[in-house]
């Protein structure tokens, strides 16, 4: 049996459990960002279990600048959440980057045409948190937004702030 | 990286949200509730997603009686799960079957001591509602409780409604 569905199913819960919970006038803002606060301390966790994994192995990770970070989110982290990596990585030297998946596992679910685009940010908002708390956990300060053009293609766009 | 952290550390998230969100009288019995409803839903998920990809491979499965299932439930399913099997599997040959995991995952990140022990039903309802979830779509209907004996084991018993 295939386990990667068993990540996706549940998303698919969280997700309308708390778009249901979220309710009221700013619903769908309360609900991205209830979801992307989940996203940020699974990412930690899963940041600090990996940190513990490698102390055993004493296989340690080690980072020299900030591309080799983005680069262990593109290749590792990725495809230990998602089963492949991102597709392509951009970055303008100055602290910006762009991470683009051309198939997104979260948006599958979702049927592509315009009219399903507005529920977008739920479905990518999850994430945004993990790599914003994958990040935080490797010692790195960001801001992390999504956004998709074509489904299930999507951008996901990593401001690094600098302390 | 490992990857079966995720689930854990999403499931986790998931009953911190649902236990803060459930508040009122019946509290534990609602969130309680919800959690087993949503994995209802993923166990479903999960063996219409298996039953599909078997089509595929036109390795379908072949169920002789009710023991084949449960059998599929202790192997198969739970180590696409759990990473691990059943690791014991008894019936009274009436319906009833008790599942038990003597390292139960999910319960690795509740403290073990008896005052735990009342919070080991929020920790078990998810996986009720998988094992519900799955046979539901293998066409049993059933009902599924679950016990915490001494941490982290537990033990799961499937009464198979008959139609």
């Amino acid at each position: 049996m295939a386990d990667e569905a068993l990540f996706q199913f549940l998303h698919s819960e969280i997700i309308q459990y708390v778009n249901s919970v979220e309710s009221g006038e700013s619903e769908n803002g309360r609900c991205v960002s209830k979801l992307e606060s989940m996203g940020f301390r699974v990412g930690q966790g899963l940041i600090e279990r990996h940190i513990s994994d490698c102390r055993f192995t004493k296989d340690t990770p080690r980072f020299k600048d900030e591309l080799d970070f983005m680069k262990f989110i593109c290749k590792d982290f990725w495809t230990s959440v998602f089963k492949k990596q991102i597709d392509n990585l951009r970055t303008n030297h100055q602290g910006i980057y762009v991470l683009q998946d051309n198939k997104f596992r979260l948006l599958s679910q979702l049927s592509s045409g315009k009219q399903y685009l507005e529920h977008a940010p739920k479905f990518l908002a999850f994430t945004c948190g993990l790599v914003r708390g994958a990040l935080s956990n490797l010692g790195v300060k960001s801001i992390v937004t999504a956004e998709v053009s074509v489904m299930p293609a999507c951008k996901f766009q990593v401001m690094i702030q600098k302390m």
